[in-house]
Parts: C-alpha cells; structure tokens; sequence
C-alpha cells in the first residue's frame, strides 16, 4: 500500500489470493504508481463489493485490477458497478481446474460489460500492474517514460546465451 | 407465470435465456408449483439483482432458480445475497465455449455460497425445475404425492421396445 | 455422526472419499443438523445402494448429501431412486482428470433426475453441507436463524486488509 | 432384433439413443450373431436396469453393449451388477459436451467394474458390435472365421487411389 | 473508420475477421470516439505489424485493439512492440477449436507484456471497443459521460419480463 | 509371468508402463488366469508389434491387454492386426495432459476396429485384467465362479461405516 | 497426382479425408512440387502401411505427409517405419472431438519417433504441403525461389482496408 | 554449442526453457549436427527476433527450431519471418494449462505459415532435433546413416520383458 492517493484498487476475494496478487502490487511500486490493495469478496461480502465498486471512481482510484479464482465473479461483477477500466486476474486456486474455471469465469464476460483479463496466476498479476500502467500512461508523461524504460530495460535483460 | 402467490423465483440474465429457462416454468407447472419469471442481469442490473435477491426471501419465494451463459455470475451473486436455496442452470450461448464456460462459472463457488447446479441446457433447466419441486416436497405433502407420481409416470412411460 | 434422530444421510462411494466429504459434515454439525455418514458404492455395492436410495425417505431423511469421483454415478443413481432432494460432490480421484470427469458425470443428468451439483472438491463438500442447510430452514424456523447467522459471521470475518 | 435366443443384449438409456446404437445391431447381423435391442434407463427405469442386469446372465446373453448420453451411467451400472463383459458406447446428446461428458462417465470406472468403452457415437456403436462378435468368436470357430472374413474384407475395400 | 484524429487502432490478422471486429467499431462509433480498422496480419504481414506496432504511438493512437483466430499472435506480438495498451480479441475460426485456441493464444502471455483480453468473438470485439473507451474517459470527461449514459442505458434497457 | 501356457498377453509400449500395468497382471493372478507380459513398443519396435500381433492368436492368447501413454498407438494398432479382443489402458505419462492424450488415442477408434478403453491409470490397468478374466470366464464355468466370487467379496469389504 | 516422379507422399486413412487433405496437395501444385497421394489406412490396411513406409525411401519419396481422424496412428506409426521427415495432419471427423482427439493422437509422440504436426484441418492440410516443399527447398534452389516469392505474393496479397 | 558452423538454431523465449529446449541439443549432439542455442523472446525482444529470423537463412542456418511456453508465439513469428522450415516445442511453464496452451498456441497456425510442431515438453525437443535431423539427411547421406543407425539402436534396445 502505498502513502498518497491511491490510483489504482487491487481487489481480491480473500487473503489467500494476496501471494499471486502481490505480483500486481510489485509492478506498480516498480513504476511509482500508487495503489491500495483490498479484499473484497463478492461471495461472502457481496453488499461491501458494491458499495466499493459504486464509489470507486469518486473515491479517485482510475483503474481496478480484480484476481480471484474458481467460479471468480468479482472482476465482472465490479466492471458491473463502475465505468472504470477493470482488469481481472485469475488466481488458480486448490480443487480448481488449473485455473481454466477462473479464466473463463472472468473473461467470457456478455457484451456490454468489459474485463480485460490478463494470464492465470502471477505472470497475469504482474502484467495487470503494468498494464493499468500503460493506461494511467496516457495522460501522465512521467510515466510513460518509466513504462518506457522499463520495456527497454526487459528487453535489455535477456540474455543471448541460455546458460551463464 | 402463475396467479397464486409463487413460491419459486426463476431468474435469468436476458431475455434470449427464456427458451431454455422455460423447460423450469414448465416442470413446476407440471407439478402445480406457482413461480414467476424474470429478467434480472447480474452485468446490466446489477442493483435490480441485489435487490432481488435480498428481498427473495422477504417475498415469500423459497427456492430461486438462476440461469445464465458465459460468465454466468447470476447464480453465485444471488446466492451470496439470500438465505433460500439457489439452483443454476447454465445456458449455452452463441460464441460460448459449448456452455462449458457457464458450467464452470456456476458450480465452481467458493465454500460458504452454495450453488446447486443442473445440467448444461433445457435438460438442466427442466431438472431444476423438479428439484425445486422436491424441496418444497419436502414440507408440502400434497406436492410429494404429485412428485412421486411424475417420477412413477416417467419409469412408465420408458418404453421397453427401442422402435415403435 | 450425530445421536438425534439424523435428517442427513451423507453418503460416498469410498472411505478413501472421507477426508474430502467430512466438510459436508462439518458444516452439518456447525448448523445443528443431523446427519449419518455412510460408505455407499454404486459400483462394488449397487444392492445397498438401492436399498438405501429406495428406504431413504421412510427412514425420515430429507437431504441427500452423495459424493463420488471418476465416473461418479452414486449421485444420479440415488436422484432415480427416491423423491428426495439429492446434492451431488465431485471428488478429485488419482488418476482421474482433476475432478472433470466427476463433475460432468454428476451434473450432466438428463431431463427427469436432478442432481443439484457442487463444485470439486472440499469446497463443494462444505456447500452441499451449507445448501442442505439452507433446504431445511425452509421449514425449520430456527435454523434459518441459525443459517442467517452464519451466512452474516462469515461476511463479517472477510478482513479488509490483505495481511495481518 | 433376431428370431433365435440372442446372445447380445444391446441397451440403451432412451429411444432416441437407437439411430446410434443401431450400428451395434447391424454390425451383430452382419456377422450373424443373435441380440436383443431394449431400451433400458438407469435413471428413470432403475430397478428394471438392476433386474434386467442381475439376470442377463440367467437369461443366456453373454455380452452386453449399454449406450447412453451425458452422464452416462448406464454401462457402469450394468457392469456393477453382472459378471458378464460389458461394453459401453457414449452417444453424444443434444445440450452435451460434444459426447466428452458421456466418455468421461463411461470410461472412468473405478477398479473393480470394468466397462470397455468404445468410442463417441457411430464409430463406437459399431465397434461394440464387432468387438462383442470377436470375444464370442473365441469359443465360436465358425464366428471366428466370418469375424475373420469380414476383417479380411474391410482390408480389401481400402481403395488405393484418393478419388474414383 | 472515423474522418477525425483516430484515437483507437483496430487491427486484425484477416478480412474474415471483420465481421466480427465491426461489433468493437459499433461500440467506439456508438460513443463517438474515433478509430480506424486495419488488416495487419502477423504471420503473413510481419512487418507490416512491426512497423505499424512501433510506430503506433506517434502516429497518436492511444490505445490498440487487436483480433486475430486460431495460434491468434498479432495481440500479444503487437503488445510487445509498443507501450500502448493492447486489448485482444480471440476470434473463433473454421477447423479452430470453438475460439479455445485463440483465447489461450492471446490471455496466456508471459509476465511483462500485457494484452487485456475479452471474451471469444463479438461479444469480446463490442467490449474491446467499450473497454477502449473506458481508458480514454479517464482523461476526457466529455466521453466519460457518454459512456456512463450508455451503461445507464443499457441498464435501463433490460426489461422485468420474460416475454413481450 | 506364469508358468503353465499363457491366456492373456499383456503388452505395453515401455518398461516405464509397468508400474501401472502390473495392476492387471495381479488381478490376473487373483483370478487363476495365465498370462505374459512383454514389452512391444508401437513407435520403436513396430515390426516387432506386427510380429506379435499378427501371431498372437496362434500363439495362443485370447485376450490382448495394451498400456499405453502419450499419442498411445499400441492398443489400436495391435487390434488392427488381430482377430482377438483387444483392452486398452490409457498410461498417463510425465509431460503428458494427465492421459487425456493417451485416452483419446485408444478408445476414438474408426469403424471396424475396436479397442475396449478402460479407465486412465491404475485402475484401468485393474479393470483390463478383471475384464479380460470376464471374457474367458464365458467359456470356462470354473473362471466364471471365481470372478463372481470376487465380485461378491468386492461388494462384502466395502464397509458402512466412514472410519475405522 | 502428377506425372513426374513423386517427391512427396500425401497418405490418409481414408477417402473422406480427401476434401482436407487435397489442400496439401493444391500447396505441392502450385510450387510445382511432384507428389503422389495414397490411401493407407493404419487400422484397415496395416500391413500396406508397413509396406508402404518400409519402402517410402527407397521408392523415391522425400517426405511424407500423413493426415487422420480420431485416434489418428497413421502419422505415428508411419513415422516409426521410416527414417524420412513425416508432416502430420489432424483431420476433424464427424462424431470426433472438434479435432482435439485427433491432434493429440498425432502430436504428442514419444522421445524418439517425431511427427512434425500441423493444425486441425483445411490450414494444416495446406501447411504441411508448404512445409514439405521448405524442407525441399533446402537442397533445391529454384524450389527455394519459388517458395519465397509465394511468402512474398502471400505478403502483399493483404489489404490494409478491412472491407472492398 | 558446436564448434563447427551451425546447421540448426535452436531458439528459446527463456533461459528457463533451456532445461527442457537442450533435449534437443542432445539429439543432434548424439547425431553430429552442428547447432546453435540462443534465447531470443518474441515478446520481451520482438526486433531481435525478427532480426535473427529475417537474417537466419542468409546466416547459413537450415532448420529452426523454436520452444516457447504459455502464449507461445515464438515458432509461429519466426517462421513468418524465414523460408527456413520452423519446428516447434511447446514447453510446460508454471501457471501454466499443462502445456496445453502452448500447444495450441504453436500448432494452430493459419494457412500460408507452417510450424511442424512436437510434443510438449522434453520428448517434443528430442524430437525436434530428431526431425531436424532427419531433415537435413535428406541431402545428407552421412548424416542419413546416422539417422538409420540411432533408429535401429533404439529398435534394438527395446527390451523384451517388462522387468530386468
């Protein structure tokens, strides 16, 4: 969590999600983007998720990153509630289907009501992060240049060889 | 729908859901069992929804049957917001994954918000019809009798030769 | 297992499906119902299990709770053999395919036998538990309060921060 | 079906199984081997399926071919309750998963009731002729040399060019 | 395609995926933002894509919408190429596995090169353009509006009954 | 192996089959019934395969048990070679999908050519021997009364109680 | 079928898979590629299909292309008998698994014998012929010119325009 | 890596890859093919990519072989960029369906751009660099005898019985 005002909400449905979910939270301190992390489950708390989701946006979050696995409704329920962008993530969960429950629970989403859903599990948390990034981006040039930078310095990372 | 207060509640995302939520309606009128149908989308009403489901109860339904296709958070949305039982009816849709994407989305629930699923299409709407009809058998005697002679008349009526 | 007189039968195919199935048991127990946990095979004991499916509503059962994993067929079997409602649970077999074979073996019911399916595993364990639960406190005043009651600790012990 | 005592039982879930399971019977009356095509459901007729089953032997059938769709419990049933060798053929149904569901229902068994399953549909219904016809072959010399013949012949008809 | 600065880039690997991209044209033209729809093939025209995926920013698009069938490389390639966000769209195919293919090929992507993807076909390409205009709304306050008048519409728009 | 002349010849593509496939053979010496088991590989001994395939009913054998994994082509190819009965047991295999791979490969047989599937893994391996004993039992009255007396121990061990 | 000597051998198992598989050879044609295409069935002509790739080499053939349905061994098992390149095509089959059967039938060959494996259907088909002919090309320089003026034409064969 | 000038690349998007890709090394080590290994990430250094797969053949390189997990887009974009046959490995990575996604994401190519793709995991890139192999002994007779004699040994070294 971070000191100023938050830009960006990382809901999840339950603490459990928090070790896959922290990949998003990772990515956005990388980038110096300010964010708050919540559970918030749209099972047990369904009345707390649309109260949240309602206020979002005054609240000033601008993007929602949502994870959360098996029969995983909060991402679309939440795009339901606010005209924010929400990005999902599908947290592949013990008992679940490899996460292929939770990829579909979040992505096959009717017309009408978008989630941008990113991969099952951490690579999907991380890339939520940095891509509530590039949209916050747009309108804010100083992190455009981090986001920048930080792509060169990916691609300036891989090495040609495959052993050290 | 029926005239006398109804006592199953059967919701659906959109309209287009009604030809196979319909084989519900049929079931509990078969059985004499009063119900009314509506339209309610988890995505597109998502208050109307919340409303709904808590104030099922209050209403005098006592069992809620829920279809959807795709993502199909209706089933578990409203589960999570009343006390009654809910049963789910995945509906397969066009673009769909076969309906294996409703599946997956309805019975997948996390522990504490049960939702008791049917099979994929008419065949699963028609059978959550008939539970609900077994449930409220359960303290309506007169409906057991006339459960109890529909499952008599279907082991009848299996015909024995596999031509006419 | 409980000393009352039991309005629960839990039933499985192995004791090997216990561990699984005891969360149904547990979320029994939590809500004051009675039950009976019995090994039932579809397979190595198709004689008792007709027996037991047939004598179920005599015996003063109202719910059946039946889990199975591979080609799980005790669920269905039991739905066609008593009017009472059945709840089935998908378990997670070795060398089966992550519980998709039992789910579809269970919920995939044709027209005429519902089977109000859960989802795989010990979450959907502790839900057939939970929804028979909820069956029950149709009629049972008291333990809807008491489903009510739990239904609202559970929202209430949902922690809004994602680490202690 | 054949005027002499029949020594295949071909049965199926539902009338509608039989444009599927006739494959089963052409073949048998290609290779002159007697059945008896009945339909027999396991969910809505399940004590004539445990009678038809306990006395399949009594009566002289030696094989049994069991189709059905869905959660196809049919074949697994049947081969619960007689010792006789029991193929299983899964029909692919309307509102199913492509026959996967009825596949995944038959094939799966647990150790201790084997069902020899076939492939989805035609091909499969066939084939659990052919494959009854083969095991009676083994104590049928002259059955043994039509199934020979036919093998022999089907070789033969593989045109070699792509077109006429 | 739009006369003014286009805001939106719609690309897709084929013709024969137009069809089914115009749904997120539909969408960006229902909120007036502007677009422009393109073909950029990433297995046939793989410069062509680089090229357009380099210079797509300074060209003043501000976010990319890509649809593609099948091994579907064209979102994930042209997320890699540029710091824009890429929303993907799996497009279901002749002989493709009912979009399965294409949605793995464009969610599953590595950590570090994010592509939001919606659902199969159009209700996934109408959300793309939907989703497309929820970022640019973050900083156009104009079309946010239009776009929550339009979320109102679409609530107000589903009707209570089943039937006309 | 046994010693006196062998029954059933059980064949699987690699040493590493065994494990799982030894399963069969010790239901077969459960049950009294002669067998050999050898490794024939489909992929790196074919013409051995043929070789043994073509023989295997002069050598004696009247039932063929074939293992399995991956693309598992042995099941089929030896049925395509002989006249007797052929099982087929799905081995699930390292870098495999779980034996979905290698259960589609054996039982998705075209007309013509069957291959009883049993059930991926141990079981399956089980089952391929109890089955075979099953058709050997059709015409050896004394195999007969020791499969229904395992079966009748089977259905005796399964206990009531959940625990010990 | 051409008239100079065959460089390239298209097999399938069967004459239904002519209308896929003639796009291999449209592919050959139009890079001026002799080929020659044959019926051989794995499950129906196995002794042909030994025969044939025993001698594949010898007779001339370069590369073999192979397409089947199901459970499709032809490419496999052809592979097994031949030290010659073999391209694998899975072939869609009514009554088969959208084609997922026959893909992983023919992709997932164990260490030691490789298939090269193209996509499901009409594409594939294609694609093996164009592959063979890049396989070719690699000792053939005017082959190799004419395969990369068809990438090329194939290049700038794409509109930029999504509609006339 | 060889000394000799590479006649095969062996690519990869990750070092993580290597573990399984350097079964491939092994092959052609095994058969005397020069190689070389290089990470090259099509989405972390997409220029790199098209600059060593634009530049590939010019280099003296005649098979490519490439392995790429989750949304592998690795083959399919080199072989858009290259005449030079492309063979690709779907490599199993966390998170990840198994492989499954990988798979798909390399073989289901569109018409126009081959990938001969293998098994997932390490039997796919052994087998990679077998074909690769077998490739280039087609123009290669010393190499075609190493080949048939790696073929034959494995043939030999198949042992009969199932334990040692």
């Amino acid at each position: 969590m971070t000191a100023s005002k938050p830009r960006v909400a990382i809901i999840m449905g339950s603490r459990s999600d928090w070790p896959v979910m922290k990949k998003a939270a990772e990515a956005l301190d990388g980038l110096g983007v300010t964010y708050e992390a919540r559970v918030v489950s749209a099972h047990r708390t369904p009345e707390r998720m649309v109260e949240f989701a309602k206020s979002a946006k005054a609240e000033g979050f601008q993007v929602i990153i949502a994870g959360a696995g098996g029969a995983a409704h909060l991402p679309g329920m939440t795009a339901s509630l606010t005209p924010l962008p929400v990005l999902g993530v599908p947290v592949p969960v013990r008992d679940g289907l490899k996460g292929l429950d939770s990829l579909l629970s979040i992505v096959q989403m009717p017309g009408g009501v978008p989630v941008g859903t990113l991969a099952v599990g951490e690579a999907g948390a991380k890339n939520a992060g940095l891509l509530a990034a590039q949209i916050l981006a747009l309108s804010d040039p100083e992190l455009a240049t981090r986001v920048e930078a930080l792509r060169q310095g990916q691609t300036d990372g891989v090495p040609d060889s495959v052993e050290d």
